[in-house]
């Protein structure tokens, strides 16, 4: 693999192969949430503040541009899985009852719950618009059945609260349904509509579900060791929540007994500072690492896979990319 | 106009000409919600209690059937409508936090507001899926563009909370985006997927339309002036949600000054009995006639649109649930 670079890479820059079709997906997510009703855009533009790095669109049409085949479908597409991932985001927010996502207030903190539980909704109403807008129903079949499958994991997290018998088992199930589902689509998308090429299609799945596994992984990492600056949202919210993550899980199968009921003490008491104190412990540990690792080799199998494309600049983004997802801070 | 029926008539006997579709139609319902997660099929079966009277595959069912042309396409439309419609009541339980519907604990009570959201969004995810399984995307198109229509007038609604000054205009505009639109679009794909007649489907979707109209005015109306037993429902919610509807917006428009003022500074206070009082007010009044009128004008349109269809046991159905509409307590 090759070195991690130290910095961010400009996203400008990864994102320069596919810079205009990025740009006409922008274009055409805002027209489709359009309204004759002002609070309606003013709900909407707020909304486009949660774009963020714009990870699926730029993924969807990197494989698409790396498999040789970048169209017009595509831009339509990118708008469809940015509309459903933001969609999830503000529903998420409902359930987290975060304060802060990307720096900026939730929809929820602006109008009260109900606006957030309608806005979720007219986004994934508008990505089904979108979808049904191309000649194809296929792609409609891929986004409600991953619709349905991130609804899912999303359920089967919330009934999972306060579980600490929670296996990694019904860990990888979990994170698989609520993030690498949409990642896998993501890529699947790409690829089907670029090349009638069945096996690199269904590659090209696997790429995308294997980044979105190391994501969440980093993800959840983040949230017990990351700094809350750089994240730009609060953190030590999954113990909050009650929701066991890979480095506790770890943890707490293999941790001596003293450490382990400690843990379990603080996970079942309610000390505000509860998530540094688990932080300290599982630094202390090899669980930390444990979940680095599982990152890491889905990261390997991921950039391996990548190597089945003709070289590209689209595919030297997609390795940074993919790098990079083990690197970040927030 | 024929006769109001004084009793009920019996669902099954207004449904018999499409009650195998109906029957087929619920199985393809409860398949696609079928999971390999126990939680969620408690879940869904709890759901399934929201079903209530399937008003809308059944207008569906019996639309396509008047039309000549019923076909298995319907029977998946018809659980699609459904789902959407259950969908919506789940949500709008989010928002109402009512204790009751349809004699059943809400989700909500079951589970926590959380699962209620994801629930929802799992409903409306469903209803694409199956929505894509179809070979055109025409429906597609209609259901999607119906679902952000339905969004549209529920965020209408919250956002004209406490909005005293609401006029008939946006009344009208709400419950046509959020009820009127979804009985409209069940009457459009019954008619578009039965016959090759654009003018005559039109109609159809006018009858819905018309029909969704009068449905939401006489709701409106069961709210203040209704039984709680009889209608399976907690009462004199809009009252105490702030939601003008159009006997309330008539009085403060017509009533003497003192009425008015006693009116507004009900509605203005908190007492637990503000509705009983509003009520008692409005039925001494000539408001609740003239919203009684008004949904009486819609129904007259939409059982004259009907005449426009041969002679069937289905069209007679559809006659007799418009004019039920009016004679109905729940």
């Amino acid at each position: 693999m090759t070195a991690i670079q130290a910095r961010a890479p400009a996203l400008s820059d990864l994102y320069r192969p596919i810079a205009a079709a990025l740009e006409s997906s922008d274009r055409i997510f805002r027209e489709e949430l359009a309204s004759d009703q002002p609070f309606l855009r003013d709900l909407c533009d707020h909304v486009a503040r949660f774009h963020g790095k714009r990870l699926r669109p730029a993924l969807l049409l990197l494989v698409a541009d790396a498999c040789g085949g970048l169209r017009s479908e595509h831009e339509v597409l990118a708008a469809v899985v940015e509309m459903v991932h933001i969609a999830t985001l503000v529903h998420d927010d409902v359930l987290d009852e975060a304060d802060v996502r990307r720096k900026a207030p939730t929809v929820n903190r602006l109008c009260g719950n109900e606006q957030a539980v309608l806005v979720g909704d007219y986004l994934i109403s508008h990505s089904f618009h979108l979808c049904a807008s191309l000649q194809s129903q296929s792609a409609s079949r891929i986004i409600a059945a991953t619709s349905n499958t991130v609804c899912e994991g999303e359920m089967m997290q919330v009934a999972n609260r306060d579980n600490l018998d929670l296996t990694e088992r019904q860990y990888y199930d979990i994170i698989g349904r609520k993030t690498a589902s949409l990642t896998a689509a993501c890529c699947l998308l790409g690829a089907e509509f670029a090349v009638r090429d069945e096996a690199l299609v269904e590659r090209m799945r696997e790429f995308g579900w294997s980044l979105g596994i190391a994501f969440q992984i980093t993800d959840d990492l983040l949230d017990i060791t990351g700094d809350e600056d750089e994240a730009g949202k609060s953190l030590g919210r999954d113990v909050h929540k009650g929701k066991l993550t890979l480095p506790l899980m770890h943890f707490l199968q293999t941790a001596p007994r003293e450490q382990r009921s400690a843990a379990i003490e603080l996970l079942r008491g309610d000390r505000a500072d509860r998530h540094l104190r688990i932080a300290a412990m599982l630094s202390e540990s090899a669980s930390i690492d444990y979940a680095r690792e599982a990152a890491e080799s889905n990261i390997r199998r991921a950039v391996e896979i990548l190597q089945a494309l003709p070289a590209s600049a689209s595919r030297e983004s997609l390795t940074t990319m993919a790098e990079f997802v083990l690197a970040r801070r927030q």
